[in-house]
């Protein structure tokens, strides 16, 4: 197995830095969207042999060194009982927000071998599939963003009202966070279970709260399942988009490796979290509009901030946009695998 | 006058903290919207009385410290001959984007007592409505926000053309902010001339780039704005949203006061650049949404933030949200007036 992505993650010595792409199994692939054509998003979350082949097919039309797991962070609100509706034009949305106590407490923590069992299968056919050749990254939301979309009911620019009970019913909020916490350990200790290689924690809109609210509100609980999970021998990433403000806390939850975003800068954040945590990050996804010469002169410069030594894991500093054009994300893979080597020399 | 916003912009020592709000002349308040109802937005802009007579609301409906001009950062591109058009649905508009170098050169820096006489018009309606009760701030876009507004042709997520147009052509990009930094530069001149007693400059869009392009597409150029813009004691605020990387940077500039966003820390910040500038914000426009005794917690909170002494102004984030109660509203003022004297003992 080409094993320079896990071995990164362990900060051990590779020979070149390894590279993949937040929602690399997506639109801007034209074999991606033939398949999408013919069926909707939910069926082929849910239907392990589809899920299976757009996880792989980046692996074998772009040349990335980890696969992960097509599926979408809000499968556990569904399995808790909360109808995930996709539309075409307005994302992700819950018919039936969450807004009282009552709506909270009615909610079961789902069990992953029923509820979620397509996960476990598709993580079973996707490997079987790979037969190896790179490693498999499984992944949840943490529960501060699937908590705003339960209680939004989809997606906002203000997040009103989970910042409202935040505020003037944090004891609502804090009760919804906790059962969701055991939710997704269990998830993904069920994903290891089946046989993902790695796990990463997707908290997308730890970002859009002040310092404070975010430790309270978000990193408590993310530290908390990165503490009680049982992982042996398989790394955690942890993505925090935004949360700039808390490098140095993430580094200490126990996580293999932190995420950035592109607003942050890789030779900064080495040298206040570098010794802790191997990093993950953090090319502008908007640059892969720019030719492929500039692309490649940016990831010159990113792999020089990050500079000498091991513990880096090339990615964007968020979700690949879907009309990026296929040769751009191949120009940004091979520009990593050509221009990292001297690095780790 | 109520000089406490202008002598907390000079770190002198006021008796309370003075607070206002961005975008306080809005929707929020009923008398905006029974005026609104029947005028359109550009209308309102560009009409001296209407335009004076909204941005006095809050000063006599809230309360606020400061009054700041009803108008659009905008104004700069449609005095540029770029027909800036607002949809109720969609937010601006310019039907006809800025995409090449072509484009750019036909740009010409526009004559403010010209094109852009009606905005000295409404400040000196407006300051004879003031009658010398509260100061009245001025604005202007800074270039590379305006830039975004000019090349996307509108609001957007992923600035993909700019983003583009930065890598693939730099000095393309590099001479539409040039332009734009004496437009600018000669717009707030204009203003001063006309009486506003301070003037801020908005950089909506400075947090979306990485750090080295944001210090050299945006930061620059407001540098030189400011370095080269005569305002003789008149304060200039500088607020780049999400900046985060850049704050040291920010108060090395020669601006007065500085703008934070609510993802940092006041007292943070104040460590970091509090004997240089004076700083105004951060309180999280959405906490808005919470009820009136939580809304008092966290302007307690804030004030103990930057703790003891001058050069606090009182601000939201970003701009306060259409639909928030004006009670709350009027609740943050109230706070800030009753709990902040003890900072100033």
């Amino acid at each position: 197995m080409n094993d320079l992505f896990l071995r990164a993650c362990k900060r051990q010595r590779v020979s070149r830095t390894p590279v993949w792409m937040m929602r690399q199994a997506g639109r801007y692939l034209p074999e991606y969207r033939a398949i999408r054509a013919k069926n909707d998003f939910l069926t082929m979350v849910r239907t392990p042999e589809i899920a299976a082949e757009v996880t792989i097919q980046p692996v074998d039309l772009v040349g990335v060194d980890a696969a992960i797991l097509f599926s979408d962070i809000l499968v556990i609100p569904d399995a808790m009982g909360m109808n995930l509706v996709m539309e075409e034009a307005k994302g992700p949305r819950f018919p039936m927000p969450l807004r009282t106590r009552d709506d909270i407490e009615k909610l079961v923590v789902p069990d992953p071998s029923k509820q979620l069992k397509y996960v476990m299968q598709a993580i079973e056919t996707t490997q079987r599939g790979l037969g190896k050749r790179v490693p498999l990254i499984g992944f949840s939301g943490a529960p501060w963003t699937l908590a705003a979309y339960m209680v939004e009911g989809g997606g906002t620019k203000d997040f009103r009202h989970i910042k409202r009970m935040m505020l003037d019913e944090p004891e609502t909020l804090l009760a919804l966070l906790k059962k969701l916490a055991v939710a997704v350990r269990e998830y993904l200790e069920a994903q290891i279970a089946a046989g993902v290689d790695a796990v990463q924690i997707f908290d997308t809109w730890g970002g859009i709260l002040a310092p404070d609210y975010y430790r309270k509100f978000s990193l408590d609980f993310i530290a908390d399942i990165v503490a009680t999970m049982r992982h042996e021998g398989v790394p955690v990433i942890v993505f925090s988009k935004g949360a700039h403000h808390a490098l140095a806390d993430l580094a200490a939850i126990g996580a293999e490796v932190i995420g950035v975003d592109w607003t942050v800068d890789l030779h900064d954040v080495r040298q206040l979290v570098g010794e802790k945590v191997a990093l993950q990050g953090n090319f502008d996804p908007s640059f892969l509009y720019a030719s492929p010469p500039r692309i490649k002169d940016e990831v010159r410069s990113i792999l020089r901030k990050f500079g000498m030594g091991n513990g880096h894991i090339f990615n964007l500093g968020h979700g690949i946009l879907p009309d990026v054009p296929v040769d751009h994300a191949r120009a940004l893979v091979q520009a990593v695998k050509e221009e990292s080597a001297m690095y780790h020399a």
